[in-house]
């Protein structure tokens, strides 16, 4: 009974939300083919009467992170947060100056990093992200997020996260959507600010994971984090993650490179009404502009297969007014 | 803004339940002290102006399932449903007669089986649990659990849930707690039915994982389950699938075994008031009656461990009025 009270509320408060004009929801959105189609797609989902309703419960929309809710570019912003801790942990290691990939970053020769391939990275990553607690590692990335600054803006990390996304994603939870984000990033990396930065909670992060050993330290339990990839969630195994972690197939997926292709596969394949979404970065002027041949956010196959399926292609420059938050604020 | 209108909506709603005398929130327990304790532990962290309230979004309880939410004897009922399948599938692995554990399964001679140990129930769940999609797997769980009945009660599984914990879960929930399985069941066996048994909707359920790859089978992706272990999430890894999946410490845990002792402890040890509690079986007559050497649903250490350090431990015996839904409608 109490529930009933508690959905009829509910219901009426969304219900109240669409009759809200266009340009006041997505005020950052340029009213253009891409914007018309999603929010016609909620529409569609939404409606009580529409034979393409969908429950609130199985409204489940899926966000890439790297270059769908933020930039990625130069590098990974994750990337940078390695490399800057291979510094400043560079001090206990002295025979880091000696070996690769370490002597690489410590010379701010990226290309002598890069050459070792994944294999490299990986050693950084681990170096970097596990032999602490839990608990640990987080005040690490909480206290570089909160600090560190990208080399081309300036800015916070957290500032270079695109205005007209914060939006859609605040639109779908106002239309009974969950919102998550699965992303190839570290989970507990991203944890540390989804909350405050996307309004989405650590229980709705999917991300690449490391093993985790139960620990008593000094009579308290702890969570130790080892040198041992758990999962890396990208590609292929985006689908897998999001059945893992969420255990419903999303209807809506978000991505922006060759690496979320699997996922808006998958999502495309469920019953129903599906909304499937590339981010183009086409803006080389406030954003970046790559696409087929990048080394970062590669979308080539993806490009090809959206066209081929209509699944909708965002073109940042024209389909977007602004990029960033901080330029509401000029 | 809306955002605000929602929340006080959803805060007035909850606090208007805060009102009703106790005997109709939690109607099958005996008012004892053990519900005493646990509806005071929810009055500390709901109330506004309590120096320990607890804001909403960090209210996460997590519950084993076996033994805490429904019965695990005579043996474990997903382990039922792998003995079961074992016969459904032995006319096309006629090599099974020859071959323990499956002879053991053919022949009902469940102590051959159990001889084998943890290998052998290893072997058996994955000539059952794997092989398939992940949609075909489903299917089958849901026709077996909607058909398949106890041995001894001649009820379905999903009947032999304990009513007090159905009014625990939806009173938390009414005091806005997210309520989440974590069990060492397998993931996929309980997302087919914690929804419409206990209200938890299946990204809201933790829990033993098979390794499962992306494919692409006649031009559809699907994901196949492999014969391969990925997570258990029993014991000490139960701490480990708290964090990775829900990413928060829990304020609330419910167990009935010294499998779930870690996962009390990791949730014990965090800031603030804790509620850790023990469904300790008691009730031969109207469940079983066992504990300190059992060999399902062992409860030693974590029974020494709830009585030193003033844990909650639930006498199903003196502080249940009912145990299954099913003796309301007598």
């Amino acid at each position: 009974m109490k529930r009933i009270i508690l959905t009829s509320l509910l219901v009426s408060f969304v219900f109240s939300l669409q009759s809200f004009p266009s340009e006041e929801l997505l005020p950052s959105w340029n009213n253009t083919q891409a914007e018309k189609a999603i929010m016609a797609f909620v529409a569609r989902v939404t409606k009580q009467d529409s034979p393409n309703f969908v429950k609130p419960s199985e409204r489940i929309a899926v966000f890439d992170n790297d270059g769908t809710l933020w930039s990625e570019q130069p590098l990974y912003f994750q990337l940078a947060f390695t490399l800057e801790r291979v510094k400043e942990l560079a001090p206990q290691h002295p025979e880091w100056k000696e070996n690769q990939p370490f002597k690489g970053v410590l010379e701010n020769n990226l290309e002598a990093v890069l050459a070792g391939g994944e294999k490299s990275l990986i050693e950084l990553v681990m170096a970097t992200h596990a032999g602490m607690t839990t608990g640990e590692f987080e005040k690490t990335v909480e206290a570089w997020i909160t600090t560190a600054k990208h080399p081309k803006t300036g800015r916070l990390y957290t500032e270079m996260v695109y205005q007209p996304m914060l939006e859609l994603m605040a639109y779908l939870r106002a239309n009974g959507f969950k919102t998550y984000i699965v992303s190839g990033g570290g989970i507990e990396f991203m944890r540390v600010f989804t909350e405050r930065v996307y309004d989405v909670p650590p229980e709705q992060v999917v991300g690449s994971t490391i093993k985790t050993e139960f620990d008593v330290q000094n009579g308290q339990p702890v969570l130790r984090r080892l040198p041992k990839i758990d999962f890396i969630d990208d590609k292929a195994e985006k689908p897998v993650g999001i059945h893992k972690f969420i255990g419903r197939r999303p209807i809506a997926a978000f991505g922006n490179s060759d690496g979320d292709l699997q996922m808006l596969q998958w999502t495309d394949a469920g019953d129903g009404p599906r909304l499937m979404v590339y981010i183009h970065h086409t803006d080389e002027e406030r954003e970046w502009a790559y696409d087929r041949t990048s080394h970062i956010g590669r979308l080539d196959k993806g490009l090809d297969e959206a066209k081929e399926k209509g699944w909708i292609v965002v073109d940042m420059k024209k389909d977007w007014k602004i990029i960033y938050p901080f330029e509401l604020k000029k």
